[in-house]
């Protein structure tokens, strides 16, 4: 196998710089009433603020400012199930790169729909990687375009790097930051970020999706499973840069149930007012499930999205004021 | 009647310096598609990141700041059916003040908790102002302590003002505010920030609740309606000394269907990301409803808070991610 040739933190650094004028700079929130009942001090980052509701508009953004001239005019192709597939075509949208994506048919409507917004040209696809890696090739074989997964890729690591290493300019003295793994982009961007620093990595991953920690244990890569999970953000494989950068900087992965990371929602609508998804909610999860790891420390936490709907049946939420 | 003395654009100046170690300077948040859908720039200022999760902690806090030493000792009491009583018992927690709270039976369960995490000194009350003006003059027989009412009262109005204040400082060249309107201490400060400005100042009150509409048609305050709203905080009949600022300073009330609101709601979650009760999703609706009345302007809305519960029934929120 040829050795593999990994983003560095100058890397994440310059991609800030490159992308810095077209994503919001997303907020850090605190909240007194969580730090009191979880005995340490937590620090939000908004990404769910983030434009088109998740982190990956940074990736996608810094991937896209990379391309060659030629390369922007033959566009380019992705597939996802939701925010990568979203954040490309919004970011190709202001910078006039065509956008192709394959949707699996099972992706949530409303992440769907945030493609359909930002004027990507899908095709359906069916739900698994067979069908992902065919429709790639496929488009590979039909004309000259570009691919750009979702997270196996050393310019989205280095992007999705930029959301801790913001968190880190915005809070002094961080212990210790969490965020949720699926395929490892937000993950490895996090090592990358805090690679001169003493700061504690952590990734958050669903236990019947956790190929990631079976990996970390074994010291390779394992197959992927057939994941399950309520956090239809994190049900990939873990990606083999991703992996790899992982593998040298973190310090454990935390395994959640999806009862647990439900819970941490709750918490997060009654007592920060943001909407997450559970993608997203189950870096809280982790720090309720592990309060001795993280008792007395200052930890960041990196919400990566909140495109969730609310009542699929009905037409308008019915929120209840009782 | 007595010539009332009001507050002014300086007591809301010092409100700011009084209270700014401990609120939150909350995020305005912008959205694109939002800009696009309804043809002006909105800023949302988020009361709702507020603590206690509502604009009325800084009203409380001001007016707790602002008793003497022997007040302190003696305590505080109010009548609230949510958001004020909570202010006050978490600002007077933080202080060391006791704060004893006269709650409806009829408020809802989340504010109620809200006011107990405070450590508050919680008596039913029946709803309505007759049981609310009884245990007020009960308690201040009983002995020494100092009233606060949630709105009428010139420390809560300037403190209420330092929202929209901040909102100016955050955005450049805003054309006019709108704030949701109840008793009328937000707008009212609202007006008192924006007094040495151009900006035009728009209240959003309820149509079945809208009697400060009507009092500002008739030129003068009219009796309470047997107000009925899915926004519980802006059921109240607009105050004396707010609507007195209010009638000198106001472009307009608009005035909102509750169905309106709703849809306003469904929008806010959609695309901003964050959690508002009905009372913030006015503001909103008032735009969605006035297009005309705001196009091509630099529009901020004061989101006052985000005290609403998901699904009562259920025991953990039960997300849809389909």
């Amino acid at each position: 196998m040829p050795k593999l040739s990994l983003p560095c933190h100058a890397d994440v650094v310059q991609a800030q710089q490159r992308i810095n004028s077209y994503i919001v700079k997303t907020p850090v929130l605190t909240n007194l009433a969580l730090n009191q009942q979880l005995g340490c001090e937590l620090f939000f980052k908004c990404e769910n603020l983030q434009r088109t509701g998740a982190f990956k508009f940074r990736g996608a953004t810094n991937a896209l400012l990379k391309l060659t001239q030629k390369q922007r005019q033959q566009g380019v192709i992705t597939v996802s199930s939701g925010n990568h597939g979203a954040a490309l075509a919004h970011a190709g949208k202001a910078l006039g790169i065509n956008v192709k994506v394959g949707v699996p048919t099972n992706a949530p409507a409303i992440k769907r729909q945030n493609m359909e917004a930002g004027d990507a040209d899908i095709t359906d696809i069916e739900p698994g990687m067979e069908a992902r890696e065919a429709i790639i090739a496929q488009w590979l074989k039909e004309g000259e375009s570009h691919f750009i997964p979702p997270y196996d890729h050393a310019d989205i690591i280095a992007g999705q790097g930029t959301a801790t290493l913001e968190l880190l300019e915005q809070t002094d003295g961080l212990d210790a930051v969490i965020t949720p793994l699926g395929g490892g982009g937000l993950l490895s961007g996090a090592c990358l970020a805090c690679d001169d620093t003493e700061v504690q990595i952590f990734g958050a991953e669903p236990e019947l999706a956790n190929d990631a920690w079976l990996s970390l244990k074994a010291g390779e890569r394992q197959p992927a499973l057939p994941a399950k999970s309520l956090c239809d953000g994190l049900l990939t494989q873990v990606g083999e840069l991703p992996f790899a950068i992982i593998q040298q900087r973190i310090s454990d992965i935390l395994v959640l149930k999806d009862e647990d990371t439900l819970k941490a929602m709750e918490l997060i609508w009654r007592h920060l007012k943001i909407v997450v998804e559970p993608s997203s909610a189950i870096a809280l999860a982790a720090v309720m499930q592990n309060l001795d790891v993280f008792h007395g420390k200052r930890v960041g936490l990196v919400l990566s999205g909140g495109n969730v709907a609310a009542q699929p049946e009905s037409e308008t939420l019915r929120w209840s004021c009782v």
